[in-house]
């Protein structure tokens, strides 16, 4: 995280100028005030915080592109800031610069019903979205949990519990329209739902954190809103036995809408601050989406294949409100992992593996955060072979040692079972030393293309690779 | 396709340096015969062939180094072979060079059940891995009608009629191996279903025709064998009437398998050519998977939408053998076309549009063929709002400029739709004139890309873009 000040002396200069430029264009919208940036850069994890030098708050397209034509003239880095939810330090500015807040870019621009697809400018979050496709019986499945922009999802390539169903930000976003570092505007596809006509530059930008330049639309993909909707619990006697009724439940084929796996630890904070009574042990949650026949089927099959785990009861919320209560007590076992240490701050780390390796690296996972006494709790987008942990620490430098340690020795595992170190949060500045060590050379791929499309370094620079 | 007679000749010293080099190294396996190389350089279609000035069977990836290494040192031009099925010219030699026949390479690697992926090399053909897998139970979906390699599949980004319900490369690529120009392997991702670990590299080089390097290694996504699989064909009184039933089925989220249409020309073309007597009027040919009960339900559903636009009956194909008549006629369009006018040239192309707008493209497609008197019948993968026509044209050069003219406008009619000019034939050499229509700005993106990993223009030059 060290970036050499050189860097941001380099660009002091260039900011000192381009301040009052954007001052003069974007008025009240450009703001410098200590509080302001400092929010903008708070991180919600343990790296530390680095405010950019002003805060700019974008409303139009146009906008971006006057905001890159000023900053690429002086070379100034741009951060762009959907509504802070990221986990690896994405908004920090760690070279200065300016921090592009696009939460007032806001509106739905088009709904194209018949051909599922919808075009929303980047700082539409996915509850605003989903709201506001409701009457229509379409959603977007795309769900990390955090109320996320549109824009930060397509930066970290988001994905969530919906994803083993209706895949991730990769599979989901159609076209985008962005500004590039040379102050091009591309929209990097037509709207139609494949095409082999070129590169897929789409696909390149959802997942390059801002990288190699700033999203100004989005076109996604849509689905209907199924008819019928069945949520269960089943509790299990190891995280093993979980693991394999999942593997056993996604190589049955069965379309299995949500299967997230919480470890007895989180079960014990989501009981006391969702007030619920589940056993503490490990924990399949699952939803099924389909016809009333198809979900009740899905939920036989998947129960059987439990038990031949010996887990269970494989217990149905059918009523909407039991489903929406187990449902947000998912959502809030983030909240309920920290009441587990009143005070604490929690490190929240992922990683994704083949799912034959899921169960040992959980269980490996859980061995090593007793070894070094550490608070640890674990949920898993289990059907992905996908798992969080929240390192639970307080202020004691050792113990966050500790917790560096777990978390270096967590991504290194996942690596070497030929996983990945993060599945949905990204590098940012918090993993950029395990890139290497996953991909090798195909770094040097990436850090070519970035050097290509941003030789001056001002798209979100000090994120992915140094 | 006029490609300056420069390039060849720039490249003419370094060839005559390289190819007895690559005798040297690859002794039998260094081909310079004229018949195979104007076999490597057939190009199924009305582009004419460009030979290479040799061609090499690779046999390993350490093949493919020292391939590379000995055409990078003397700037040679490297063009990717895999059966020859590409339907743009992608296997032509422009500049001339080395083309390089991957189809001995045609190894299962691995084959990893519980986390439903393989790793290949990438001469394996669609038909050799299904053949491979069906005895674990398993399958790869992606189905581009010609029995293709997974590299060439991989390389046009294919699809085809199975796409609607499991996607195309895009989706079902996990991570590919691959030699650069500089001489670099790289292995663009982990095994995990998912990552955010930085760009996406592998979904770059899908879809990128062989020229940012070549593929000697891939890992797929593989699927369950379905329990049940259901096959209907279905009447319609009119193009538009069958893709309002296309549109209702994907928008109700039935997990139709398969959705094709064929226009009453290419019903005529099929009873004659596959002895079937179907009513020769726009027809659907539906494939469903699943539990045996929801493949029953899924088909009353659609067969209901289809009575509500005036279509039917639906007739249901249960027995395997009904089922394997049916879709052997399906995958003998092409044949069957080409019966329509004995010894013509069937020139193949495709275009892909956003569903709403596929009647309308696929009736405005029909009467320009009517209009310039060419015989083209219509079919299409029209859950995803793709389809393909087959221009029968004799040797008399007024009907090819014509053909010419159709074809031309047929891509610009799908990109004024919002759609694309290839949904799965790829660019190559016959689609360049489009791209940037389509794209503008982006194509300059793929072009920076282009220079940066390949400076000296040595993987397949001359397609995509000049």
């Amino acid at each position: 995280m060290a970036v050499p000040m050189t860097r941001r002396a380099r660009n002091a200069s260039g900011i000192a100028l381009a301040v009052p430029i954007l001052k003069q264009r974007f008025g009240e919208r450009c703001e410098t005030g200590a509080a302001i940036r400092a929010q903008h850069a708070h991180t919600t994890t343990w790296i530390a915080g680095e405010p950019a030098d002003a805060v700019v708050f974008v409303e139009s397209h146009q906008d971006v592109v006057d905001l890159v034509e000023v900053c690429r003239t002086h070379r100034v880095p741009i951060v762009p800031f959907g509504v802070g939810t990221s986990l690896e330090g994405h908004v920090n500015a760690p070279e200065g610069g300016i921090s592009a807040d696009f939460s007032r870019m806001n509106q739905v621009l088009a709904v194209h019903d018949e051909d599922l697809t919808c075009t929303v400018e980047p700082g539409v979050t996915r509850t605003q979205l989903n709201a506001h496709l409701r009457d229509r019986g379409l959603f977007f499945p795309i769900d990390p949990g955090a109320n996320a922009t549109i824009g930060g999802m397509c930066g970290t390539r988001a994905s969530g519990t919906n994803a083993v169903r209706y895949g991730t930000m990769r599979e989901n976003v159609v076209a985008l329209r962005a500004v590039l570092a040379n102050g091009d505007t591309i929209t990097t596809a037509s709207r139609a739902k494949k095409s082999s006509a070129g590169y897929d530059v789409t696909r390149l930008l959802v997942g390059s954190e801002g990288t190699l330049g700033l999203i100004t639309a989005v076109t996604l993909k849509l689905h209907g809103i199924p008819e019928a909707i069945l949520s269960a619990v089943c509790p299990f006697p190891t995280v093993e036995a979980a693991c394999r009724a999942t593997i056993a439940t996604v190589q049955s084929g069965i379309p299995v809408a949500r299967i997230e796996l919480l470890d007895g630890l989180q079960v014990s904070a989501v009981n006391a601050h969702s007030k619920l009574t589940l056993p503490e042990v490990p924990t399949l949650f699952l939803e099924f989406h389909g016809s009333p026949a198809a979900v009740a089927a899905d939920g036989e099959a998947v129960a059987a294949l439990a038990a031949d785990e010996g887990g269970g009861p494989f217990k149905i919320a059918t009523l909407a409100e039991d489903r929406s209560r187990l449902w947000q007590a998912r959502h809030d076992a983030y909240w309920a992992a920290l009441g587990l240490r009143p005070g604490c701050t929690g490190i929240s780390t992922d990683v994704c593996v083949p799912i034959s390796r899921l169960a040992e690296c959980v269980e490996a996972t859980r061995e090593d955060a007793q070894e070094l006494d550490l608070v640890a709790p674990i949920v898993g987008h289990v059907g992905d072979g996908n798992f969080h942990t929240l390192v639970l620490i307080g202020d004691d430098p050792a113990e966050r040692a500790r917790a560096a340690t777990f978390i270096g020795r967590l991504s290194e595992r996942a690596i070497a079972m030929e996983g990945t170190c993060t599945g949905e949060h990204g590098i940012g500045q918090g993993k950029m030393a395990y890139l290497r060590r996953e991909l090798g050379g195909t770094v040097d791929v990436m850090a070519a293309i970035k050097a290509t499309l941003d030789p001056d370094g001002i798209m979100n620079p000090g994120k992915i690779f140094h």
